[in-house]
């Protein structure tokens, strides 16, 4: 038996905040797969990776419910919000945990600091079939109707069958018109890090402070199997996400270098 | 040429905050290793992953210079910590980013949601031989001197050979006396996730607001090669820690699922 939208209880959020646009986007196209619980935060939480709020208390306001959605405004990270949603909203385990859209791609290593993608590996520990989606672009206009289609496409294919346990997915969308995008591409995250990271300044006062910046510089710009040569040539990528993050391949190597 | 103590430079830091004993720890037994760089926080900042600050300038204050050492404080996450120093406080990439020693075990999925780890995540992209280490005790009167030999063993093995690009260590060591431990085991990541997560409390105005706790939920307790194991068994778990989260033996599936 097919499980049927009206069956479905998917839970949302972003790093963004509950105004952003691309969240907005988001729970637009998610209402036709099912009900939605929507719990995210007032301001935006860019960066802030898997953080936990260990050290003040969580508190979660209900702003809006009706027999299709509720939506929650938390103070705490995107993966406290998945995790109080999990643990104390929801009364069952929600079928999906889709997190976005965020604004500005999580390719390569930026799925190490995303709070959107952060959002999704917590629904994956839980055992929830989940996904980030994200949009390739900073810009304040961005138009994140772009989106639209490639969230059905991801989630009809996710609501025929479940991705198995530990890994979701990663999808990133190139801020493109809709006709010049090629398709969806399954690719590896690129090796890459970030540069140049600090402007430097002066207070008023004369001290000095730093403002985090930099631009990202791709290890393998000739790859053709890598998320960010997929965004760079108009395809939506879409990669497969661990929660384990051993080397596998260094284990025997680690073993004869300790004499093990 | 071997490198000589003197010509090494390395940078720590940790997420318990400057004026921790496993820091102290740690120091102590690294300056054995070369010239030390510390970039820290005044405060704790566990359960950081590796979030950034983006909403918020970043202060840097030196705090102690000698001929061996300089030590700074910082007002931003350990990842913050590692940036800001190798990009503004260094004369030359360091030789080693060492993290610790965390007050808590940062075994299994831990490692997602650790700021000391992600301290060496973060060094392992700066192409950095990079190693965290945590004693796994949460308890306040907690001894970290049994680290220092399995520090020792580490730190040697990492100077006579770096770890290859993108691979970084995870080492975990038993809070039990030093004799009662069996040796280093290297080991993969267990499965696991955290349980009853939250502590539901009113506050004296009558609102709800949560703490986070919760327990470790081992999901393969019979498994004899995870760090899991290790730690039960008395054994200092070694995991080697990639910063690529591609799931790679889910990408053909993945393909075949969506007809590329």
């Amino acid at each position: 038996m097919e499980v049927g939208k009206d069956d479905r209880l998917i839970l949302l959020t972003n790093d963004d905040g509950l105004y952003a646009a691309g969240l907005r986007t988001l729970l637009e196209v998610m209402e036709e797969f099912g009900k939605i619980v929507l719990v995210s935060t007032m301001e935006s939480q860019s960066g802030m990776s898997q953080a936990l709020t260990v050290k003040t208390p969580l508190r979660v306001k209900l702003l809006e419910e009706n027999e299709r959605r509720r939506v929650y405004a938390c103070n705490g990270t995107p993966t406290d919000s998945i995790k109080l949603a999990v643990n104390q909203l929801l009364d069952r385990k929600p079928d999906f945990v889709v997190s976005g859209i965020n604004h500005g791609a999580n390719a390569s290593v930026s799925v190490l600091y995303s709070g959107t993608m952060a959002a999704a590996l917590e629904g994956c520990l839980y055992g929830i079939c989940s996904v980030g989606f994200s949009l390739n672009s900073f810009s304040p206009t961005a138009d994140f109707a772009v989106c639209k289609d490639y969230i059905r496409i991801v989630m009809k294919n996710l609501a025929a069958e479940p991705l198995p346990q530990g890994i979701c997915l990663n999808v990133n969308i190139p801020a493109v018109d809709a006709g010049s995008i090629k398709g969806i591409m399954i690719c590896r995250q690129s090796k890459g890090n970030w540069k140049e990271e600090f402007e430097k300044r002066k207070d008023p006062m004369g001290k000095t402070y730093y403002w985090l910046t930099g631009f990202f510089n791709n290890h393998e710009p000739e790859a053709v199997d890598t998320d960010e040569w997929a965004l760079a040539n108009n395809y939506v990528s879409v990669v497969p996400v661990t929660v384990d993050m051993t080397a596998h391949g260094y284990i025997d190597t680690l073993r004869k270098r300790f004499g093990k």
